[in-house]
């Protein structure tokens, strides 16, 4: 059979829509998934009891019937579904009563007689759905099936289209995975068949997307030979979406006017300290930022000895960039004065948008329609904008004595939360940020642009995201892909909301899943961005990958004056990929020959209270030559008295050497925290806990991974 | 029937033995069950085909057939169990078969019979086992049976004897517990008669604890009415142990001596700056502590202008306590010196024990003889030793420029890592210890010693404690429970090293999970003792429990200046216990009555950038006066420039007047950590991140429902 094209699904949508269905009927489905190769059982509608007992005895007893219909969703709820049929006399009788009931139920309408079918032996069940996602989309679910899928809320998800390689990683990612791989004396299952199964109903789901709001293929019964999908239940969509795959292009122009701008204007500039107003004047015009800055206020000739304007008219020049901190419904008016002038970038502090609902949301939605008609780029409402480390411009309303502004480096961040903005900056105050972004109710510039942007950016080598939700998930997955792809710059994620469920939970198995972190944990992995689990970890991460190289592989070594560190480390290896590594016997010879009896030579390295820098520097070079070690973990007891202050000079010096990212820990008072800003200063990362350093270092080995192509 | 009694069990332990079994037959146990009053399959052991036939008659079919024997452990995979026989003709080829069987791989010993029993209906299975933990003697199991158990080490563990209260929080706490409660439409188990069924396990292991190694009930099948043990397995010890279910006594005599001696001797005290002996000396000689100080080294006249002796005997009286940073192997000797002059008290700093093996552990052995024999108290060796914030005392060979030495507070923390200890001294700056011991290789002292001493000290509110494994757990745990019952004070704990799997997996199920951490989670919990994930969690919990009042029930209320940690800590909430609460409606319209629009008065509180010292004072009085809020969470954006200073004040007075528990969080650089100082410094905990903060609140939290008695 040939397969059917669009203009199939087209009508079929259609038609049903037209007589009031809701669904595809499940024979309908399992049809198109039979002339695409996939195993279904055999079977037929029948309209009549003869019928149904002519396919019966043609397929062999027991049976499975079914309504089919285009409008039931909960057949087995329903007393729709009837298994282990034995014999004609059976079907007869089951046959009438489904037909009776399902008329009732169905007010004489949408069924379309009973499918007869062969009952599937018993294998490993499965469960493999479609969604379409508010934010990414039409995406796969696949899950344990049976019990497993709602008790473990064991799923994962990637985003059509998906290779075979998603698949398998897919369901590597179940915690039920042992089921298909033999469990306890079974047969191993046919995973190749599986993944053949999902890999198709993905691609028929590509073919479908505009027409399906969500589906179930609940159960997929894998056998030691062998697939079949024995259920499938295809809800419509309730309007056709004919663009539902294709995603919005990142759009980066003007946005390098929000870094360094040779021109700013404030508008709601103040002269009281305290004001947000001031507080940005005195941050653009009392440090190191260079470009020319136009406080707008129509009480004051001049802010900080600098020359005030009325307004936007009445200055000398088109301002590169408007900051502006005036009550949120004048945006509209001022993006208007903005384009005649000539300015592109407007980047908005104030907040009481969408937040607070009622009319404020209307005047957010005007910004956006004005953004694309007028070509004026908008950073927020609601957020603290800008930073860039070499242009030293920011909009930040916080003083430099409250809020540090880090040095130049490579790190770039883009942020929800414009408290762990000011938290990504303090915590770099040594190894320094190219460019930050808190971009608030993103009414134009999304995280999509400014990945975009960033990943364009010379002077950033790794992009981190703090993430609520995404506005076009697509669109920045795009931009994330191209970010690793074409630029080679990582990119880190933590997404926060987590507990979110979708209220689609009635529809279907998958449509209850939809909305889940398990989505974006999914979708962010299939294209490559390295996910994390706090702010903390994420700035680990984002600092490991700034200073270090990639991991060529997951095995560490581990190495500290006290153990207690590397023990707590050791519980957090599996879940984040690390493989504690035995050490290669000259290794372990070359540091027993070299050390005193008390030094524990195997990984993790114990060189005990007694350790010199001397001593630190012996075992790294020694870690470092050994092919099996990929990263180098130190942690450093700075109290520890024989620990001297060489360290420092010769970690700089290791790390110059070093081929293998090298990733320290330390935990401690003053002094801890001033060698840990001496190593840093160096190029060694050292964490101050366990969670974030093992973060760090898997970062490191996930982007190895990932720059091989996995 | 009468109970059997441990003569009975004795009796019968010791004839298998003597023929070489090695289990207790299954159908003996489930007798034991059966006299109990536990439901057992109707069944008996038939030795000829006939017996058999006529016992299946009784049943009625089908019926299922096992072998019984004292020395088969896997019945199921040597073939030596057939379910579902369906009629006499079957019953008795299929004894006939697995007598053959039985006696070949048997070596025509141990076979008893064929047990016939009836076939029980499907239900949901459970597993209950039974193990003697090395660490905590006998304990109980309980998880999910069939896949589930080894498919998620879906298990939790209990310390014999157990309570009613104990099984219901194992049940609770399985990650298929919602199969018990009648899933996707089932019927609801009769969880009532499975919490019988393990108690009345669970006294029946009480009974023959001395006698066994490990024992299965696996499945213990649970019906809407009714629950069954369908198989058991109880494996024996090698030997019997008699005093298995008793606990060493903590003995807390002389332990004073180590923390505010009026005398110490140093042995190895050195006059070469970065000795470890130097520094030990420098710190007791050159800061506030005010006991006598005697440093022996026979090379010296003075050590940093203190009088040097050659020996013990030279000293002028005999020191109260003694701290040895010489070799270890000197240990012994100096042992039986301090004795005879009348000291009780030893600390040893110096490592190279039992870590190293050979001939070092039989040191270690020789001191733990002769503490006992000589009333000599020993801490160590391998440690950095003991502090007392009040009388200055410490042994640390770390400089006061390297590691703080904290003010006088009221936590007080026990460890097995030294870093760690050093890393609580330094954590607590600002909040202050009473008392701190690295207890090392525990050749003497150990937790339980350690646990009830500082229970006692009146200085102490809160005891903390890291473990990587314990001594005699049992000893631990009931020093535990009297510190929290008898001395109303918290212990907190963090164990590490929680990859650790048993070798025992052959023998049983139960085996399999023996030594994992389940079994440290459930007893610790059983025992009240708060547990944590990671080191500063632990910190955490710690100083929030001793700065703060428990708090009444689990419903949190979150305000913040930024909403952005709000959000993470809400991902967090499920897991620590804490409820995100509705606040009562006189609260939210006098927030709403009192503050600008912008300013959103839902739990959790958005109070935006704008937010003054006022407003946080504001929403906190509300809180406090809120019937529905346990405890109070405010995140802090100090660099935010409204914020004012006058937040330290406000919220002393706050905490002075709160009887509800506030715990806050912030992040960021130097100015933020200036601030949580402050707040710190008036009785208010604010912690560095999400994880810590909701670790600290869930602490106050649980300690609220510990006090309770759960």
């Amino acid at each position: 059979m040939a397969k059917k094209n669009t203009q199939h699904f087209k009508g079929e949508y259609d038609r049903i829509k037209a007589q009031g269905g809701i669904a595809f009927p499940e024979a309908m489905v399992k049809a198109w998934l039979a002339e695409r190769g996939v195993r279904v059982p055999v079977g037929r509608v029948a309209r009549t009891a003869d019928e149904a007992s002519k396919i019966g005895a043609g397929i062999g007893y027991p049976v499975v019937i079914k309504v089919s219909s285009d409008r039931m969703l909960h057949k087995t709820e329903s007393g729709a579904v009837k298994l282990g049929v034995k014999g004609p006399g059976e079907l007869r009788r089951e046959f009438g009563d489904m037909r009776a009931r399902a008329n009732d139920s169905m007010r004489h309408r949408g069924f379309e007689g009973v499918l007869v079918e062969e009952q599937v032996p018993p294998g490993v069940e499965m469960i493999v759905g479609l969604q379409n996602d508010p934010h990414f989309g039409p995406v796969l679910m696949v899950g344990m099936g049976g019990i497993l899928t709602d008790l473990l809320e064991d799923v994962a998800f990637r985003m059509l289209p998906v290779a075979r390689r998603d698949v398998r990683e897919m369901l590597r990612g179940l915690k039920g995975r042992a089921l298909l791989g033999g469990f306890r004396g079974a047969e191993p299952c046919d995973v190749q068949a599986l993944e053949d199964t999902i890999l198709t109903i993905a691609r028929l789901g590509a073919d479908i997307a505009p027409y399906f709001e969500s589906a179930d293929f609940n159960p997929v019964i894998v056998h030691p030979k062998g697939a079949v999908v024995v259920d499938a239940k295809v809800v419509l969509s309730d309007v056709v979406r004919p663009r539902v795959l294709s995603a919005g292009k990142p759009h980066t122009g003007h946005l390098e006017s929000f870094f360094n701008p040779a021109s700013v204007a404030v508008i709601g500039a103040s002269a009281s300290p305290g004001k947000i107003g001031n507080v940005i004047v005195d941050s653009l015009v009392n440090y190191e930022f260079k470009g020319r800055i136009y406080p707008i206020n129509p009480n004051r000739e001049t802010i900080m000895g600098v020359k005030c304007y009325p307004s936007l008219d009445a200055l000398p020049e088109a301002p590169e960039l408007a900051v502006m901190v005036v009550d949120l419904s004048e945006g509209p008016r001022l993006m208007k004065e903005l384009a005649a002038n000539g300015t592109h970038a407007l980047l908005v502090v104030s907040g009481g948008g969408k937040e607070l609902g009622g009319s404020r949301e209307h005047i957010e939605r005007e910004m956006t329609r004005l953004a694309r008609e007028l070509d004026v780029r908008v950073v927020g409402p609601n957020c603290i904008g800008a930073f860039d480390g070499r242009s030293r411009f920011d909009s930040f309303f916080h003083s430099h004595e409250r809020l540090l502004r880090p040095p130049a480096g490579s790190m770039s961040f883009i942020t929800q939360s414009g408290t762990w903005g000011c938290g990504f900056l303090e915590a770099a105050e040594v190894s320094g940020v190219s460019r930050m972004v808190s971009y608030g109710n993103r009414v134009d510039v999304d995280e999509g642009d400014l990945i975009a942007c960033l990943a364009a950016d010379e002077n950033t080598s790794v992009v981190g995201s703090y993430i609520e939700g995404l506005g076009d998930g697509r669109k920045f997955l795009a931009a994330a892909r191209r970010s690793i792809k074409e630029h080679g710059k990582p990119v880190v994620a933590f997404k926060t909301g987590r507990n979110a469920r979708s209220a689609n939970a009635a529809v279907s198995h998958t449509g209850a899943y939809g909305g889940t972190y398990a989505v974006y944990e999914g979708v962010l992995r299939q294209a490559g961005v390295i996910t994390t689990d706090s702010f903390h970890e994420l700035f680990a991460a984002c600092q490991a990958l700034a200073l270090q190289p990639a991991a060529a592989g997951p095995r560490a070594a581990m190495l500290s004056n006290g153990a207690g560190p590397m023990v707590n480390a050791l519980d957090l290896f599996p879940a984040r990929g690390l493989e504690l590594v035995r050490l290669a016997r000259p290794s372990v010879r070359a540091m027993r020959d070299h050390f005193s009896f008390f030094y524990l030579v195997e990984n993790p390295v114990d060189v005990t209270g007694s350790a010199s820098a001397e001593d630190y520097e012996f075992v790294i070079r020694t870690l470092l030559d050994d092919p099996k070690v990929d990263v180098i973990m130190p942690f450093f007891v700075f109290q520890d008295t024989p620990l001297d202050e060489s360290i420092v000079e010769r970690m700089a010096t290791l790390n110059r050497l070093a081929d293998k990212p090298i990733v320290g820990c330390a935990a401690g008072g003053p002094y801890t925290a001033r060698m840990v800003r001496a190593l840093e200063e160096v190029g060694v990362p050292v964490l101050p806990d366990v969670a974030q350093w093992t973060a760090a270092a898997s970062a490191l080995i996930e982007w190895g991974r990932i720059k091989k192509g996995r």
